[in-house]
């Protein structure tokens, strides 16, 4: 968002220049005005927004925030709400329905016509984070015994309104799927081709109940533009665009990433989050985590005698237990990743162990030999405790890489997330371990 | 990938069976063809792979695996390579040859034509993760005196070859870009309609040096197919496609999680990065983070006299450290990820503050009151020392947040990489000011 801008426009309105400011915003991309418009003064900017050519001003409305959706809405007259609603893709006004309270999504759905009701009540009603809820119905469908100049017809005559119109459909007479055919294959087809020999028949779809997360895998994977989804009976029902991909890919790095942090997934971004919500996400989280740490504490009284015996072993336990915690998250976070971009197999599992326990053992020594240095010349500590930080420290960074690997991998076997299995649980299970491992070598080199 | 059709595709080629092999792989998408003949010994796939119909295996061959490239190259004849390169799109063909050896590109570039060959360097040289680096010079150009027809003859004509076609870029006699101008567009104007007067001239596009991040980003706010990508006269020299920016988004997630997690970010895939690359991504940050962790040996020791007066608080230590910890990445973390998804600006960081603040002091009162109850009922500590851990608790949590969401910010307005102010550095941090925090008010409270 180009903040300059913003106050440009915001020094035109204050004059008052209404259609100075119009003009301004007509001149930019519609998504770029919309993150203007999202930002104006709720007073205003509708008297702005009436100002706009229609056609801009109704694609300028699919990319703005709900909360300025909402202010628009309350502020048209029913003839404006018409025209906006008339240009909105379906797959758009569903998610604007979604973020409105109920008295506005009466009203919205009293304003289209009962066929687009009728289908956008058909949207919202599959589950969240399903095929079915975000796809569009707006494609172009064919039937097979078209020849190409039909095809470009039917293109031309019903595109204007379609979500894209590069990949057509062909269906039969019961919306089955029968082939896609691509507006680049018909171009380069002979006119008087038909649509039954050239098509593709091959053709890959999900289901209007397959997870988002796994149609936008899909997309990214064929490098397609877009994905037919088809209800129980193998009918067409709609198609999901690469760009609703891409906005699910986005959300799901969110969520992992949220999840990661101990965090549960939010729908909404930061800003537009309440104090109250951010609490809830957060403290169910940081009281498990903070119970599971008091295990941690059991342990550290339970070898009271071997600490008073060597009160220097104290100074070394959070060190010891950052370094675990931070070698195991590492190990944790990449098969995370990993799991989720669909890099690894079970089959892998032995390999993986494999892998970490040399880094392990690489990491770990490393971590040794220079904490050693630093042991016996800059702290000046007796060679018995510094032999036993070194050693639990390359054994703490092996058990670490080999459970934060393990876990995730565990977790997705047993049908949990595995994100939950990164750096917070990772860090006090590995805490708790590298505890016992710090008192039992000291023991076993101090004979305490 | 499939792992029962690739045992049974195994077994068929067992039995020596090569022409149903390829019966198999040829009814698949390319894509997962390709991830079948990635995993199949490399002593049979090239047989496989010339079984394949022409056009077929040249798109395959684009989906594999480096390994599997370099395999075929290898088995290829001098005719073979030909006709494989000459299938391939320049930017496939560049992705192929940045992860060839040196003797295997040279033969590459031997076999492609000269002008190819010149188009291959220019990308090759362009800096890494540039806009030139990812873009690709097959598209469509059109003039902008051309009528409708002309056009559509001009992309039926050169169309076969282009990555897409439904963007077409219109450009003058030095290249410089006019404008451009859709198939849609296309489809829907009268045919005697002159390209100049129906362009859209307000066009989006990068330049050669533009990080692809900010590209991907581009494509996903524009919701575009495709970005034109111009060098420093202006002139138009590629495009970047929807499918490239979606790999790249995903890159940037990845290389996002991998620096909250202290590791420095890899190029490759989990499995294909060796045991010492690994090391080499994580050791730096294990030394610097233990070193950094090291000053809570320091502050635990100067604080001696507090913990021999009443040992039970050593228990408590990791407790407190934890929390802290966790509860300053939850904050960090969504504000890194708020950051790179672009929905915070500086003017936010007011309210941002008074946000984490007040969410903060939510989650440490909850957290305070728990540990309280737990304390007195379960641990039976005293009534002073469990006031001192809760109320340590609430302020460790309050300083946490507002660590973890102003380093983020901070280290981005320094133009530094917000993702390093990850979970580990605020953890290091917090848990230094924790036990300051924690010592002074059992000073204070306990009187010690």
């Amino acid at each position: 968002m180009n903040e300059s801008l913003l106050e440009q426009l915001e020094a035109v309105l204050a004059s008052k220049k209404y259609a100075d400011a119009a003009q301004m915003v007509k001149e930019l991309n519609p998504a770029d005005a919309a993150a203007l418009m999202d930002e104006l003064d709720p007073g205003k900017m509708p008297l702005l927004f009436r100002l706009l050519p229609k056609e801009f001003a109704a694609e300028l409305f699919a990319y703005m925030e709900p909360e300025a959706q909402e202010t628009l809405i309350s502020a048209f007259s029913d003839r404006e709400l018409d025209e906006v609603l008339d240009d909105l893709f379906l797959d758009d006004a569903v998610d604007m329905i979604e973020e409105m309270p109920a008295n506005v999504v009466k009203r919205i759905l009293r304003h289209v016509d009962p066929d687009t009701r009728k289908m956008i009540n058909q949207v919202l009603n599959y589950p969240k984070d399903s095929a079915g809820s975000i796809m569009t119905m707006e494609y172009v469908d064919l039937k097979r015994s078209m020849t190409v100049e039909q095809a470009f017809e039917r293109i031309r005559r019903t595109g204007v309104e379609k979500e894209t119109i590069y990949t057509c459909y062909v269906t039969d007479s019961r919306r089955k799927l029968e082939g896609i055919i691509t507006v680049k294959d018909l171009l380069l087809a002979p006119k008087d081709a038909v649509i039954r020999d050239i098509m593709e028949t091959n053709v890959k779809y999900v289901t209007t109940h397959t997870d988002q997360e796994e149609v936008a895998a899909m997309l990214s994977h064929y490098d397609f533009l877009a994905l037919p989804v088809v209800d129980a009976e193998e009918c067409l029902v709609g198609i999901v665009t690469v760009d609703d991909a891409i906005d699910v890919l986005q959300e799901e790095a969110t969520e992992d990433i949220e999840k990661m942090a101990a965090i549960s997934p939010s729908d909404k971004p930061y800003m537009r989050t309440g104090v109250f919500s951010t609490w809830k996400k957060r403290v169910p989280w940081l009281l498990i985590l903070m119970i599971s740490a008091t295990f941690t504490s059991s342990i550290i009284s339970s070898y009271e005698g071997a600490l008073a015996a060597s009160v220097v072993l104290t100074n070394f336990i959070p060190m010891l237990m950052d370094t675990g915690g931070n070698s195991g998250s590492q190990s944790s976070i990449t098969i995370i990743r990993s799991l989720s971009l669909g890099e690894i197999r079970y089959a892998d599992v032995p390999r993986i162990l494999l892998k970490e326990s040399s880094v392990a053992l690489l990491c770990g020594g490393t971590l040794a030999v220079c904490s050693f240095v630093k042991l016996m010349l800059v702290d000046r500590v007796a060679v018995g405790v510094a032999a036993v930080v070194c050693l639990t420290l390359a054994v703490v960074v092996l058990v670490a890489n080999l459970v934060g690997s393990t876990l995730p991998i565990l977790a997705k076997r047993l049908g949990f997330d595995p994100t939950v299995m990164a750096s917070p649980f990772i860090t006090t299970i590995v805490d708790a371990v590298a505890l016992v491992i710090y008192f039992n070598i000291a023991k076993l080199l101090l004979g305490i």
